[in-house]
């Protein structure tokens, strides 16, 4: 009678044990600590570690179960405009925005290699659009990493606090300190800063595109 | 007896505590464990957690004290070379590479206040080349925070594995497939990634000051 009553309390849990749950709690884990282990995430979905293999191939499983969690978060459809500038553009400015709501994820996935199909997919179409526009296969890559870098570092920037600055008394900065008081709130300092970096790099891409078509 | 031999064991330890020592075994343990508690990091240190207390402001102190130590292995001679290219370009090469040797402190001092003197100094410096070029005050830590986003951003991507990218089979991406066996290997993708970003944002940044010069 006991057992069966242990039994049946055990079951419903292991059966909804699937890769959605074990990632989402991975990433509730992530976010509140800063990285998970197997034992501890098997804790938090009231399984033993042993179930969790049945569904991911150990911790490397788990972090892809993370990068495609957060992808859910993007929105991919600019991907599919015709327009390079639009596509690119508007999957890094979602990137960003999907990080920034999850940043102790950002050296986990960035330390670890990509497998996630929905990831590859997503960059499959961007090398797609820039060697359609003429940039060289050997080149995609670098010209990808550099926007990657700039909107993860950007997305970090989002979750900083409110005041990132603070001069302690005593501490002689006179110059930072008018520019601090010069700037505008930290939300628009970071959305300015994104912005006119992103253009700057989109901007790149489009003189090497113009530069290529005139040779 | 056994009190003093308690007493002799125990004095050397409390006298060597000091900041130093704290930040260095706080970066050892974010580095291993990508965060860090005040009791785990008194245990790491041989003290009670009362006794971190003498030293650092709790778990913000020590935050600043990991700043601190990764602002130390930077080099920011550069910093006071007559121009702003050198002076800024350098800074952010010499930042990305020491994050990039700490990839899991990075979210803890990206969503803190910064306090530390050292690099408040070295932002105060950077701050001047830029007004004395013609910069104005309110758009400086927009240029500086798009700097700094993206040399964290890339010095995570230095962090990332040799193969950044893995294709599972039965996954369609062949653009991205050819593009990854077109790339240069992994290093030179990061650090080729890296340079010609860096060049663009200072592009951006000697337009304006070229075009406030002409008006």
């Amino acid at each position: 009678m006991a057992r069966g009553a242990q039994r049946r309390s055990g079951r419903p849990r292991t059966a909804l044990l699937d890769r959605d749950r074990i990632g989402a709690a991975a990433l509730a884990l992530v976010d509140q600590t800063g990285d998970f282990t197997l034992p501890e995430l098997a804790q938090q979905l009231g399984v033993r570690t042993a179930s969790l293999y049945h569904h991911v191939d150990g911790r490397a499983g788990v972090i892809e179960l993370l990068r495609a969690k957060v992808k859910d978060e993007m929105d991919v459809t600019t991907l599919d405009d015709p327009s390079w500038q639009v596509a690119i553009g508007g999957f890094f400015r979602s990137y960003r925005a999907a990080f920034a709501a999850h940043p102790r994820v950002v050296p986990l996935l960035a330390t670890t290699t990509v497998r996630s199909p929905e990831v590859i997919a997503a960059y499959d179409k961007m090398v797609v659009h820039l060697t359609d526009n003429g940039i060289p296969l050997e080149r995609v890559m670098t010209i990808l990493t550099a926007l990657e870098s700039f909107a993860i570092g950007s997305a970090l920037d989002l979750a900083a606090p409110e005041v990132m600055w603070e001069i302690p008394e005593g501490v002689d900065a006179p110059r930072l300190a008018e520019a601090l008081r010069g700037q505008h709130d930290a939300r628009g300092r970071a959305e300015q800063a994104f912005e006119r970096g992103l253009d700057q790099l989109l901007a790149g891409i489009a003189e090497e595109i113009e530069a290529r078509r005139e040779d």
